[in-house]
């Protein structure tokens, strides 16, 4: 009977940029880690905008920061394909935050490509908040560069460091 | 420990008309239950289309002989509200199965009026395999209606009394 | 002088079966009342859902109760079609509220016959509030039915006609 | 090398309820003449809205009324599955027009049905000259019903057709 | 009175990087000057694409020299976030134009984004006209640089610019 | 009467940037080269992605490797519009692939823009097999040279090629 709990013990992975870190994410975040046993939030080393706002250890260091003390949530990067990690880390499910404004079809371009390469891992969608579906993190860098007020958007740690990062 | 591991023990509800039942809501049928701990496939009792091919009660005996002798799924009708039939149920998460050519925008409505109504609740989506993307329960009943072979489509048992209806 | 401003007096038509009207309608009545002279809020005698919840002299009656003392709002009915609704009024801007989920492409093809019909009116979308995304007449309808509580979603005397239409 | 020429010769089935034809229907059916060497304006005797404004034989007539004379284009009825009315004409294509507002999803969905079920078969798409991209004959039903002026949108014989139709 | 009147005259922004402008963007910009007193077509500073075909002050230029002698109609540039540049201008409308084929998913982002900025102004959406529907500033360009006719997309002006600029 | 059937012998051009091609392409390719007496697949010296896996050479060298023997297939490359290098080439039809997970928006733009280029050319759109839907390009290169596996995508050939190019 224990062996059998411990084969439904869920472990999800939550993989993205996050260059920056938002409150959409944060949402997603909390809300996934009341579901799983595990949740970990993957930051692969290469990927994402060319020209990234902050270095990887940087969002590292930021996601860490939003998450720490929270039970069952862990932060990783990682290298290769996210599928491999997945697998390595003892996952069964890739999770994935949809906003209405989100690129679906990319997300279903993805899921079923990464279906292809591991048929054991599942993606898993869940919707953000309708008040942050048009918060993405590109977004938030732009109305930052442009001088606009991100305090809604992003916890005070991270504005605090987008605006020493434009400031650079 | 075992309170923790129990706390976290998952329960999700599947619900749909299934008129008729379809390899496509099989296969999700059969991964989720890989995934989460209990599957409760729900059926409610009003709704779906004004004139189901199928009574409620032959829907869920039709439902019922596909999973037998698969353990942790469970088939289920309700009446009145989802989110309360899931609460009921102690379920913490409503499963949907996207298609590419399912009606995301009526899927993201439903998904945030259940999140308004039960904020418990998680809304998670899974993507059907390509190969069945095309398959509805509606679009069957036209072809089989039509004259033409669905066996590729639903189990055999589903054929027979598909066909069976439409004789009548 | 008073001739040019007179001429630029903006007359807004808002047209629906608002079957009922819900707070996400009476946002975009809100703020366009404050960007237009003048907002007609028009009701077709036809159309609308094949068996309405609310006979059509309810839905206005129930407009008008929330609209009233709102300066610069009228509410109307109308028969035939909007564009010669809104010429004989003096409005020169059909006024539709996009929601994430609604139909889009039936608003646009919707925009484009009216402009066939009628090339001196415009259509101009404006964009329901993200909390109010998901609400749909007919959703909130299904949800009352059902036995939800549809508090959030509509104003006070709705709920209560909404509750007392079910009831019969 | 006669019968290489002869193996090649394309027949494709244009299907659709033309409830009624439309100038963006014959649009599609002239630039497809061009293209192919028969094309079947095939119409199903059952399908289509609930309430046509047009008998079957009414909606075969007034489009026979409307390609008489152009060579390589026949008007058919066919009853069953489209692709074996195909079939047993000898075509290879199924011929689908795509308008902007059209539902992309549900052509999806019927073109992969119908390889599902006939993989010798072909769908091609050919798009709606802009101009009549918002012309639909539910629409057309709508505004003809409403009063206002369809000239623009069908052929005279057939706007003569629907005004009869509708004082019945 | 007056005041009333005062308080009621509509001011709208219309902002785009207009690399090259077109058609469809004249189309919208006259169709928007005859409803709203004051029309400002505003071009950022910064912000289009990375390799911009014409410079800021060439594009201002071409614009300048095509809305010239309209009254009501300004042409200016900003920098920083133009909800600043909106309000600092007195306008209450941000103005966009919708392609059936243009990005809708990020134009609500923007519009969400920007009201979640400031909320006293409201994103209004305008759409093109069918036949310009498919006529874009980077498809021109494109087309432009592979030598082909854009005679129907752009002012005889601009054509020529485009040819020179392409020259050097 | 020859000269009929001469006049009705269709070309079909397929271009894209094939970097590189895959079983999808090559589903597209054998599927319509029963349909059409000749198809030319082409690749414009210009355009795809910024920094190419491989070159304009190779590309066309690994299509022509995949596609030799096959009757009525030619692979050629061409400089400026393709409407100028289909209407050079005989051909009558552009052909492109869908894909439920394609950007059908921008296919949508790019039709209408050639056939304001070039009345005389029809763009016809099939529909990629359910199972090649999530193949594309640019994710088989993300996924090469994340060490995944992409036998399954790209014929082997191919594999190979990809494997050296991204050693280098």
């Amino acid at each position: 009977m224990g062996t059998h709990i411990i084969s439904l013990m869920l472990t999800a992975v939550y993989a993205g940029t996050f260059d920056p870190v938002t409150h959409g994410h944060l949402d997603i975040i909390r809300r996934a880690a009341q579901l799983y046993d595990r949740l970990i939030v993957a930051v692969p080393r290469a990927g994402g905008s060319k020209q990234p706002l902050f270095s990887h250890a940087a969002r590292l260091e930021l996601l860490r920061a939003e998450v720490t003390g929270q039970s069952g949530i862990e932060v990783a990067d990682f290298e290769g394909l996210l599928v491999d990690f997945a697998r390595a880390s003892g996952a069964r499910l890739l999770l994935r935050g949809l906003r209405a404004s989100s690129d679906f079809e990319y997300e279903f371009q993805m899921a079923l490509m990464n279906r292809a390469l591991a048929p054991d891992l599942e993606t898993v969608f869940m919707i953000t908040r309708p008040e942050y579906m048009f918060v993405s993190s590109s977004l938030i860098r732009e109305v930052a560069a442009a001088g606009g007020d991100i305090a809604q958007f992003v916890p005070e740690r991270v504005r605090t460091a987008i605006i020493a990062a434009l400031a650079r």
